[in-house]
C-alpha cells in the first residue's frame, strides 16, 4: 500500500507509492549523457570567447600561473537576464486586481572550469572547492543590498533539467520579494521557534541522524541524508551539522569539506543513475534576517527520474515512486 | 525588461521574460507525436485487452450498437494505484516530527475512445461530450464520500507530459486530505469572500473579460484565456462564465459546450505548436464545501513548452518567456 507522508519543514505531503514503480511503460528518464569535446569553439564559456558573455564580476585563476589569460572560474552577468538591476521595486498596479513589478534583480553565471567537458566529479578537490568559494563570495557580495531580498544559487545540468548550455555553470539569482515558497517555510520555522525555543531544521535534522535510516554520508561538520518525505527519488540533501542559518555564514575552514562531500555525492549518483540530468539548489536565509535562530541553509540536488504531471501540478502532491530508506541505503553502500 | 507579476487566485508571483526566448540553444520542448496505430494489441486499453484493466466501474456504449462487447468509454481502477480504498485515513506518528497516512483514496483511468489513435481533436463533438459527461458521472458518484475531500480530474498526454501508455486517457484521483495548495487558494478565496461579499474567481475571470486583452475564445457559457499570472507558455483556462464552484454541478446541458469548447482549444494547440505533449486539469473546491459562493471550478491546459529548473524549483517562482497577452492574440486569431 502506498502512504502519505507529510514534510515537517513545509507542510506539505508527499505519496511515496513504489508500487507504481512497476508499471509497464514507467517513466524513468534516466539517461547517460553524450560526451563533450574538451573545447568547442562555439561555445561562449569556452576560453577565447570571453568576450561573448558580459564583462565578469569575478574571476578565479588557476593558482600556477601567474599569466591572468588563464582562469579556472568565471562570473558573468547573463547576457539573457531573468531578473536585472534596471527599474525599481515599486508595486505597481495592473488593474483592480492585477499588480506587477519591475524584473529587478541580479542574474549571473558562474562559469566553473575552462573545459567544456568537466563535471564536478571529474574536477580536483580544489577545483571543486574554488567553485563553493565562489558560490559564497558572490552570495555574501549581494547579500548587502537592501533591495534583494532572496539569493537562489542553482545548477541546471542536462537538457531534462532545463539547461541551454553544456559548459559546466551555476546561476545565481537574487529576486526583490522573497517568494511565497520560501515564506512559508519561514513562517513554520518561526512559528516552532517561538513555541519551542528551539529550530525546526536543526530538530529534524538531528532526528534524521539519531534515527540513521535515511543518511548516505557523513563528514566531521555536514551530512547527506534522502529526507523523510522525498518529492523525488534520489532526492538528496546535503545539511550543516550545527546550525548555520545561511550559506553566506558557512565558515570558510569548511568550504573545502563541504565541496569533497558534494563531489562525492554527485559521483555516486553519476554512477549509481547512469550519469542523469540533475539540478541542485543551495536553500539559505532571505538576506534581512540572515542570521536567525530557527532556520538551516542546505543543498538540494534533485536528479531528474520523474516527471510533475498531471496529478502533481493540479495538486501540489509529489508522487514519489521510491522510498528514501531504500535508495538511502543504496546510495550508503555505493559511496561506503 | 522582464516584469514580476502577482496571480491574484494564489499570491504566488510569476516572472515573465519573455527576451529570454531568444537565448540561442532555449529549451523549447514541441515536437509532433509519432503516428498510432488504430490499434495495438499489446495495449491493456485496447478493445479485446479488457481482461488487462480491473473490472470496470463505468461503461458507455456506442449509441447506434446494441452489442455491449462495443464501448465509447471505459472507466476502470488504476492497476498500479497511486491510491487505493484500503488503510485509514488516521494520521499515524513516524517519530516525533514526522507523521503519515495510508495511500487511502481513488485512483482510475477513464479509456476515452477504443481506438489507439484517438486525440480529443480528431474525435467527433458527441464523442468528447461523452468524455466530459464520463468525467462528471465519476465526479458525482464519488464527492458524496466523505473519505474522499478532494477530487482531481487530469489528462497526461505525450511522454514529457508523464503519461506511460499512448492510448487515449485521463486519471482521476480523490485523496483523503485537502491539498495544502488548494487550502491555501480557499484561504484568499473565503478572505476574499468576507471582506467583499464577492467571489474572487468571478471578479477575476469578470475583469479578464471586461479588458478582453487575454481572451482566447467565448461561447455561451464558457470563456478561454491566458491568465495575467501564467505559470508557462500558451497556459490556457476554461472557465464558466457563470458562477459554478464545482465541476460536479456544471449544469448537464452544458456539457456538450464545454466539450465543444475544449475540443476547438486542443485543435488550436495542435495546430498552433505542432501538437506538443501536453497536460489538462479540472480544479474544484474540495467535496465537502462543493457548494460555495467564493470559488469557480476551471480547466487548465498546460503545453510542456519549458521545463521547471533550479530557480522554479527553488523559488517557486516560474520563469514564463511568453507574455499571455501575445499568446492569446496569436491563439485567438487562430481559432476565430
Amino acid at each position: 500500500m502506498s502512504e502519505l507522508r507529510q514534510d515537517p519543514l513545509t507542510g506539505e505531503w508527499v505519496l511515496l507509492a513504489p508500487e507504481r514503480a512497476k508499471r509497464p511503460h514507467h517513466a524513468a528518464q534516466a539517461k547517460g549523457r553524450q560526451a563533450l569535446p574538451v573545447y568547442d569553439a562555439s561555445c561562449p564559456f569556452c576560453p577565447g570567447n570571453e568576450a561573448d558573455t558580459p564583462p565578469e564580476v569575478l574571476r578565479l585563476e588557476i593558482a600556477q600561473q601567474g599569466d591572468s589569460a588563464h582562469w579556472n572560474i568565471r562570473v558573468v552577468p547573463n547576457r539573457f537576464p531573468a531578473l536585472a538591476p534596471q527599474g525599481t521595486t515599486a508595486l505597481k498596479k495592473a488593474g483592480d486586481l492585477f499588480q506587477k513589478m519591475d524584473g529587478f534583480g541580479v542574474h549571473e553565471v558562474i562559469i566553473e572550469s575552462p573545459r567544456h567537458n568537466a563535471s564536478i566529479p571529474s574536477l580536483e578537490d580544489r577545483e571543486v572547492a574554488q567553485i563553493i568559494s565562489a558560490y559564497q563570495a558572490r552570495y555574501n557580495a549581494l547579500k548587502g543590498n537592501s533591495a534583494l531580498r532572496f539569493i537562489l544559487i542553482f545548477k541546471n545540468q542536462g537538457q531534462s533539467a532545463g539547461t541551454s548550455l553544456a559548459h559546466l555553470h551555476s546561476q545565481l539569482m537574487a529576486t526583490p520579494i522573497i517568494p511565497q515558497h520560501i515564506g512559508r517555510e519561514f513562517e513554520l520555522a518561526t512559528g516552532y521557534h517561538a513555541e519551542t525555543g528551539r529550530c525546526l531544521y536543526c530538530d529534524v535534522f538531528q532526528s534524521e541522524l539519531n534515527s540513521g535510516e535515511r543518511i548516505v554520508a557523513e563528514s566531521r561538520d555536514f551530512f547527506v541524508f534522502h529526507p523523510y518525505a522525498s518529492r523525488h527519488p534520489y532526492e538528496t540533501w546535503i545539511a550543516p551539522k550545527n546550525h548555520t542559518s545561511s550559506f553566506g555564514l558557512v565558515p570558510t575552514k569548511q568550504l573545502d569539506e563541504l565541496a569533497q562531500v558534494l563531489k562525492k555525492v554527485l559521483l555516486g549518483i553519476e554512477i549509481m543513475l547512469d550519469n542523469p540530468d540533475f539540478n541542485y539548489m543551495i536553500c539559505s536565509s532571505p538576506t534581512e534576517t540572515e542570521v536567525n535562530p530557527y532556520y538551516d541553509w542546505h543543498l538540494i540536488i534533485l536528479p531528474r527520474l520523474s516527471i510533475a504531471a498531471g496529478f502533481e501540478i493540479g495538486s501540489g502532491i509529489y508522487i514519489n515512486t521510491a522510498l528514501p530508506e531504500e535508495t538511502a541505503e543504496l546510495m550508503r553502500k555505493q559511496l561506503a
